[in-house]
């Protein structure tokens, strides 16, 4: 079983501060560009893989998706979910993503936001997301950008004679678990190389649409100044596919 | 028109010291993944965008490629390909990868090693390849990895306290020119992030069939410890893909 940080309750505490729980979608840097790799969600039924406190799923069906069902690992995060959703064509459940069962054929979307970055068996996950749309359905989905995650020691260094800030590299090339220290200590995060990423899904019979590592535009800037080092690096991973 | 690096006399004289210029193909650490990418070569005709020396084409011709046009922009390269090659189905021309004029369909595998990096205008090269080839056809190609190519100062950086080796990013979201001395002063690359890569691909019809971060295997290592630092942070990017 995946490990469970979200019903950590220090962890649940500080994620439940972040402006993307508390703001939802419009409190993520990334999610314009999210929203722009959607199809439109019209009469679509949605799998949500690691839906939080649910935000996507309302949204959703608010867009006028005919069905969201939304999985997350953590009891806290789907008691929220609930309490917080009225609509009844969203319904939720507690899944383990390395275990995933789905019925098949079954969503016309799968989507996932910076949760499978939490997961050890990619391909067993793309294989039975794959299963689970039907032809043409697309996985639109977010993770820790690689370059982020990579790191022994991920975070800034700023060099003392020039002042130039940088984001130190080490480990790209070996993959596997990542120990950090976010919100609680020992996250455990999965680190995979892009091209693996990509090659997983190409594997399972997914064609690649597009692939964005989210970077502000210069309207971002003007009206983010903070976030200029979202240039220097890239914190985000987007990826578009189709089955 | 691109610069002409490769004609700088320094340049070229650092440049065919290396290995890689020696030794041929053999001489190149990314060579066996690259080459595991690759069709059969049996009775095609392949393009090769970058030619140099032509090690790749007269490899081609012995693999039993129907027929290798080599292009290049710099004559010295061309030069001496045509001086090192005999085989009769092997030529070679002088060409701006900047402005390709490429026959129609004409081709079943697009092939360049360590090139594209030098384009500014990767959109229009990766047209004229779509054009240039046949239904199915493939375009294989290296670049230097964008994580390679992205800092304003790139190099290792080693932190005093520590003794950690890392390689310093900034920059990775500011795609555009990156000059560096690299055997001559004032050598002008590319970057782009990943992404683009992969998205101009894509946007021009292609399906991307595999993404790989070179880094060396364990046997690797093994008969070349001195490779260990390339699991740190990738030199070079693989790219297969088809028309």
């Amino acid at each position: 079983m995946a490990q469970n940080i979200y019903d950590d309750p220090g962890f649940f505490a500080g994620y439940s501060r972040l402006p993307r729980s508390v703001e939802g979608l419009d409190g993520a840097a990334e999610w314009p560009a999210v929203r722009a790799l959607l199809p439109d969600l019209a009469g679509l039924r949605i799998l949500d893989l690691g839906c939080g406190f649910g935000w996507f799923a309302r949204w959703a069906a608010t867009a006028g998706a005919r069905q969201v069902l939304g999985l997350d690992l953590s009891h806290s995060m789907i008691a929220r979910a609930r309490r917080d959703t009225s609509a009844p064509n969203v319904t939720y459940a507690i899944a383990d993503l390395e275990r995933p069962e789905l019925p098949a054929a079954a969503f016309d979307l799968a989507y996932s936001s910076l949760a499978l970055h939490y997961v050890a068996d990619f391909a067993g996950l793309v294989a039975a997301v794959h299963r689970a749309l039907v032809p043409g359905g697309r996985f639109v989905f977010t993770i820790e950008h690689p370059i982020y995650m990579a790191p022994s020691a991920p975070g800034w260094a700023t060099d003392a004679a020039t002042g130039r800030r940088t984001w130190p590299i080490d480990g790209y090339g070996i993959e596997g678990p990542r120990r950090t220290d976010w919100l609680a200590e020992g996250v455990i995060k999965q680190h995979r190389m892009l091209g693996t990423t990509l090659n997983t899904l190409i594997g399972a019979g997914f064609a690649i649409r597009h692939v964005e590592e989210w970077s502000p535009s210069d309207a971002d800037l003007a009206a983010h100044p903070d976030w200029a080092e979202e240039r220097e690096r890239p914190m985000f991973l987007l990826v578009a596919a189709e089955r």
